[in-house]
């Protein structure tokens, strides 16, 4: 059996710890990193970030891409040829991270951390009447790894979940729907809404004032999908008129977020760069190899991405 | 046997209320509402937020008061007679709404959200490495019933749990410490320090400069027992020098915080006006029906509270 080459493209730091741990797990594996290619007819795996057209063609024996984040949406637009499979990480790190985002992120929410902010600007003790989970209703959109994970943890924490997808799921006791006709009746019940959809040209902007109005009023929003699912102007519009609440967001359509945005600083928004699940190198090569030695014995990897569908 | 009689004092509206669940879950118990006290020799239980000195004395067949809030420090300070029997109100809707105060007040410090907003602050897009929860050890000092819950929900959430408690406790997958030899090497390990104490004398000013000291640097603080555990000047001054990283507080020195005092509008404060756990009517009349039943049985109340530890 040919030797498994693997190229790593990442800062140099990066591929230090890499390499680190590829000789510690996996040291029958041949690693390399960018620029340090040796033979490319070697290389049979590239991991990386972000892929740029034409680059599969230094490899002329390229077997599989492993897409090193959690969405794959930059392959997408860069034009791969449809021939060669794209690997995403499944890694449960990634998925602790943002299940943990989101559990801060809903639970700020409904403990009212921004309107306690508003009222704190203008220094008025101002107490509101609680409500525990179990009166909060709370929708997460998006029902993949990372969306089933986060809608698990609410349900843990007592609230009332509800959950909408592309396609049909079942989970129990978590009203769910699915498709465009699901969603209007979706939208209505959640009073704060988690965006944990992949990014693809169906989802795209799909968030924008028109789903914003089938929200109730005094809404909340936390998208932790991607910058690109929601209309920027859109959200300012629906915080400015009263209708939601407040939003905490870890993406934008622009990262970074372009100085004198908007959003750096509007009362009603929380934000953080881009934090909520960052690809870190234990977790990610743990996947990583556990899909390497499922190739070397002929078996299919996690995560591998649909061309069709987008994730 | 006498009919029990019981004296609501509190606010009107919330009287009503009341009187409403009281008729409906307890027709045998003549209810009253304060001022309308009708013959003062009937009334056998008082239930009320706050004492005034003497109050007992209007009442000669008085004989269990139930203090309506989860702590009962404005008790102590109020003389009561030793004789007479106070009873706290345990209420699994108080516990539940701390449970969920303390779960959004670690998470939110967990995932670093006094740090990002003062980068946001700067317009500064500054992502920080992430960590996981059980990558953070967290403590909660008082182990009562509000303490033990939230100990064990951060424990749910995979946290590294640490527990201090005046009296030895043995909670499973908690590092338990107490009394004043336990104090330092409990503190040594709290990233986020969670303070759940009842205040008592021993209490009183716990948490001060030289408690802070001994939280390791960029440490956090989270405080849902009283304001009177916190000397707010010596938390300042960890703040201002960089010891802390933030501080969540609920609870304050002052209630309402006085205008112009430095909470108000401190960058690394989050704060919320005494709302981390707030009685309802609902819990709490279940909780005090409960009690009624057991005396009118003559059993011994839940919630019966020990003079001379305070709590």
């Amino acid at each position: 059996m040919r030797r498994a080459t693997f190229l790593f493209r990442g800062k140099p730091e990066v591929a230090e710890r890499w390499r680190n741990l590829f000789q510690t797990h996996a040291p029958e594996v041949d690693f390399r990193a960018w620029p340090d290619t040796g033979d490319v007819k070697d290389i049979r795996y590239i991991g990386l970030w972000d892929w740029e057209p034409s680059f599969e063609r230094h490899f002329p024996n390229l077997e599989v891409v492993f897409s090193l984040g959690a969405g794959i949406d930059q392959f997408w637009k860069a034009d791969l040829p449809e021939h060669l499979p794209i690997v995403r990480v499944i890694d449960d790190d990634l998925t602790q991270q943002m299940v943990e985002y989101v559990t801060f992120a809903v639970m700020a929410h409904h403990r009212e951390l921004i309107t306690y902010q508003t009222s704190r600007e203008a220094q008025a003790w101002q107490p509101r009447p609680v409500r525990t989970a179990g009166e909060r209703p709370v929708g997460v959109m998006g029902l993949g790894v990372l969306g089933s994970a986060a809608v698990e943890r609410l349900k843990q924490l007592g609230f009332q979940c509800r959950g909408w997808s592309r396609t049909s799921r079942d989970i129990p006791e978590v009203a769910c729907y699915s498709g465009a006709v699901g969603l209007p009746p979706f939208l209505n019940g959640c009073e704060i809404l988690v965006c944990l959809l992949p990014l693809t040209p169906e989802t795209e902007g799909i968030i924008n004032a028109r789903l914003l109005r089938q929200l109730p009023p005094g809404a909340a929003l936390v998208n932790v999908g991607r910058g690109g699912h929601l209309v920027e102007r859109d959200l300012l519009d629906a915080l400015d008129s009263g209708h939601l609440s407040g939003a905490i967001l870890d993406v934008f359509e622009s990262e970074p977020l372009p100085p004198g945005h908007p959003l750096w600083t509007h009362p009603k928004v929380l934000m953080t760069p881009h934090v909520a699940s960052t690809t870190r190198p234990e977790g990610v090569v743990r996947g990583v190899l556990e899909n390497l030695r499922r190739l070397e014995r002929g078996e299919h990897p996690l995560g591998l991405v649909d061309r069709k569908r987008g994730y």
